[in-house]
C-alpha cells in the first residue's frame, strides 16, 4: 500500500543515518581532531531535507586507548549519534550506539511534534 | 511513542539508501566499468540486515553523453536504484530516481509480504 | 629500481590528495556549513604520516551560485586545496584546482626543506 | 624546484592508492560478495589517468575468520593491493599490505618501462 507520512518520516531518518555513517567512516581521526570532525558531520548532515538536528559524540577516551600511531580511521565503535528528523509534523528520534560489537542504529520514538 | 515493526522496516530501508549513495558516490566510472560497479553495489548492500534485494542501473548512455576524459565520478544523476527490505514480515519497496535535478529517494509501497 | 626518498615523498603527497578527495567528495555542503567542513578536512588529513599542512578552501560563492535546494554534494569544482608533505627532509608542495573542467592535482615544487 | 616526470609518476601512484582506499573503505563485504567488489575496485581505479593496472585481493579467509554477523566493513586489513602507474615513460609499481597492524602503502620500484 501507499506510504504514510509516518513511513516517510522513518525512511528519511534512516537515510540520514546511512549517509552519515558511510560518508564519514574511514576518516582519519585522532583525539585532537575529533572536535572539528564532530561539528562538520553535524552541520553537513543537517543540510539534508527534514533533518532537525544531529549530535555526534566521538569517543575520544576510547580513541586514545586504541590508537598507537597517533590516529585511526573513524568507525562506529568510536561514535555515538542522535539524529532527529521532522517530516510534515511527524518527529522521529533515532540513535546509534554499539551493541554486541556492532554499531546499531535504531528508532527511539516516533510521534507528533 | 515506541516504534512499530512498520516504522523499523521503513527506517531500515532508508539506511540502505543512505549507505548505498554515500559509500559509492564519487567512484570513478565509465561506460566500460559500469557493469562491474552495478554488481558490486548490489552484492555489497545486500549484505546488510533485512535487505532482500538491490537493483542498480547505471545509466551508461547518459554517462557516455556527459564524459569527455574517459570517465567521471558516480553521482545520483547516473543511477536508478530499487531496494526491497523485509523486516519481520513487513516489506518496503523503495526507489531512487532523478526528479527536478535531484536524486530523489522514496518509498513505493509498504505492506505485509 | 628502488625508490628514493624523493620518490617516496611524492608518493606520500599523492596518497594525501587521493584520500582527501575520495573521503570527502559527496559530503552534503552549503555556504553555511562550508567553514566547519574545511577545518575538519584539514585536521583529518593532517593526521596522516608526513603531512605538514593542509589548506582547504571551499568556494562558497560558487556554491551559492549553483545550488537551489539549500545544499549540494562536495566535488572538486567547489574546492581549492594545498597540501605540503615533508618526508625525511624532502618537502613536496601540491595543489588541486579546476583545469579544463576537471579537478587537477599537481606538484608545485619538490626540494630540501 | 620543478617536479620531474619521475616525481609526477610517483605522485600519480599515490593518488590512486589514496583514492582506492578512501573510496572503498567502509563498504559492506562478506566472503560471498568479495569477488564482485574486487573486480569493481580494479575497474574503477583503472579509469584514472596513467593507471596501467590494479589488482585487489580481498582476503576472504581472514574475512571469514573475523566476522560473526555475516558481513563486515572493508578495511586495509582485509586487502592486498598492487597498482602499476605509467606516466610519460616512467613506470611505478606500488603495493599495500599490512605491516605492524597498519595498511602500509609503498613503492616497489620506479623505472623506465
Amino acid at each position: 500500500m501507499e506510504p504514510t507520512t509516518r513511513d516517510e518520516a522513518c525512511f528519511e531518518a534512516g537515510i540520514k543515518f546511512g549517509a552519515l555513517y558511510h560518508q564519514f567512516a574511514g576518516t582519519p581521526v585522532s583525539p585532537d581532531s575529533a572536535a572539528s570532525l564532530e561539528t562538520a558531520i553535524e552541520e553537513s548532515i543537517e543540510n539534508q531535507p527534514s533533518c532537525e538536528s544531529v549530535e555526534v559524540d566521538i569517543l575520544t577516551d576510547k580513541l586514545a586507548a586504541e590508537i598507537d600511531h597517533g590516529y585511526t580511521e573513524l568507525t562506529g565503535k568510536f561514535m555515538a549519534v542522535e539524529i532527529v528528523v521532522e517530516h510534515e509534523g511527524t518527529e522521529v528520534v533515532t540513535r546509534m550506539a554499539m551493541e554486541d560489537g556492532y554499531p546499531l542504529m535504531k528508532i527511539e520514538s516516533v510521534g507528533d511534534e
